[in-house]
């Protein structure tokens, strides 16, 4: 790092942390490093819930070190930047990705593929290159490598979809559980020209699906006799459903050949009959993040396709019960 | 169908079928069709043993109509065609794809895939046009369409290869179970000039694996020091393992986007860790069989590059036994 700007040893970052397993987030003061050369620090306004902050302050992975901080879909506005930095100034509206940083070196930073990286840092719970625990997005600030740096929305599933063709007028999309993920799926799906159906364990999602998001087709996992008749029907399947689900009954969905990207985080392990996958060379791909290159790309054709994220804002002293009392619909 | 053979309601064809669920085999009479216009009918001399031949006699999958005559990698010679059949003349050495009948009219059938046609008979335990039950290979003849009878070998690993784009010099390839698929799959990878890294339970194949097939390296599966020295260094895996085997071990040798291509029969369901697939956005597919049009060419490659099976040639009386008391070793 080239600033010459002094580290402050006193806790400068106010957030919310989890202590034990129980998830419960009360009030925690840390210290965030000074702004390096590239570094952006961030005024966090607003940042997301999602399942992986759950599943972590509850350690379901058996790898978190307290005290926690998280909150990895984070927005905010730039309130300082290192010398180096030229991409941003102080006042932009930022979003920084789930993870903070990279070896910056390897073959895949070297073309934009930063989340296949190795050394990765997730932006929260991971290991930083000084050693230290990230600490995630439900805190006031945070100080990240300005390549980490974005306006921020649903790379998850623009990835996989873009990865895996689907972004070719007419081929049919599924899309299992109508939340963060899947509704910028079906956002996505719309825009790229596919027949979407989706599917809910909830008939609430309805409305939002063939209304708001303008699916074509909504249908109840639980109503056996749809989900026959759309047996062998579907190009691919962006599953973003959380909870444990049987993935051998969407996989009967899929025409040969056909992929259900998972990009939720089932917390158990995923259970599938080897005949989903020998008959018809079906497959089952997974995603989580998306690097550099095909971000700016999807941030881009957001913009022209207005392709926002529907959000609800939930105050941080609601957020609290909420990550102990999540009961994921999907 | 055209011919005017004449039907012989009598007992024509001899073979072994297994009554229960020991899966024990004994000597069977039954009858073959009159051989159609679009027929052939060949005289078996050899049929390979798979796996897939135990679990069906065991009733493993809940689906054998008893008694069941097994085989479904058949070779053998040409005793007799159809009026319309040009292809093939008394005579000619042959083999029997895995599935004797497709629907012929859909579009998977008309461009040579019929492999993903919905409507195919398996060669065994399938169900026929006229709703009559497939019967193997370990009989005496069979009777087939035309258009299943091929110069067979190794489509199965073949097809999800070139499907992955896996004949391109210089890439790597994992092959876990040394085996009739997993041979194949090393002359395969030796032939399209990739790096091969066979991976078995048994110290025992390490000879076959270096020396008869050329492999590159061999790695007992249970060696962790090993194993974990492979991490993310593999473009790909065919995993011919029928028993049962921790999947997740071998998606971890993954390189990022990297896919695990499942052609082994496990009995139980897979299992595997939502992170296998998400983190590096890795894949699991699947492949059983092929269809004309890779098949064929497959067999020009083949005669072209030399690449020939490895046989072993037990008696009939010999694979009864087999059958009961196998405990497949990968």
């Amino acid at each position: 790092m080239t600033s010459d700007k002094v580290m402050t040893m006193s806790n400068n970052c106010h957030g919310w942390a989890a202590r034990d397993d129980t998830g419960l987030l009360s009030p925690y003061e840390f210290e965030r490093r000074s702004v390096g050369g590239n570094d952006v620090s961030v005024k966090i306004t607003h940042c997301g819930i999602c399942y992986a902050d759950v599943a972590c302050t509850r350690n379901k992975r058996n790898n978190t070190v307290y005290p926690v901080v998280p909150g990895h879909e984070i927005v905010g506005i730039v309130k300082e930047v290192g010398d180096e930095v030229s991409k941003f100034k102080v006042g932009d509206h930022v979003g920084v990705r789930p993870f903070v940083d990279s070896c910056r070196e390897c073959a895949y930073c070297d073309v934009g593929h930063e989340e296949h990286c190795s050394k990765t840092t997730l932006t929260i719970n991971g290991t930083c290159k000084d050693g230290t625990i990230s600490k995630g997005g439900y805190s006031s600030f945070i100080v990240v490598h300005d390549g980490s740096t974005f306006a921020m929305c649903g790379i998850t599933v623009y990835n996989p979809m873009i990865h895996h063709k689907m972004n070719q007028p007419g081929k049919s999309l599924g899309v299992v559980g109508l939340g963060g993920l899947g509704h910028m799926a079906v956002k996505f799906g719309k825009a790229f020209g596919l027949n979407v159906t989706v599917f809910s364990t909830s008939i609430y999602k309805k409305d939002d699906a063939l209304n708001m998001l303008k699916a074509d087709k909504f249908v109840l996992s639980s109503d056996k006799e749809q989900m026959a008749a759309l047996a062998h029907s579907l190009d691919f399947i962006v599953d973003a459903a959380s909870g444990n689900h049987p993935v051998d009954l969407y996989m009967s969905l899929l025409k040969p050949e056909g992929v259900l990207a998972l990009v939720g985080l089932p917390s158990e392990k995923i259970e599938l009959s080897p005949l989903s996958l020998l008959m018809g060379a079906r497959s089952i791909s997974g995603s989580a993040v998306g690097g550099t290159k095909r971000t700016q790309e999807m941030i881009e054709f957001c913009a022209k396709h207005e392709i926002y994220p529907e959000i609800e804002v939930i105050p941080i002293d609601m957020r609290t019960k909420l990550l102990i009392d999540s009961r994921r619909v999907m």
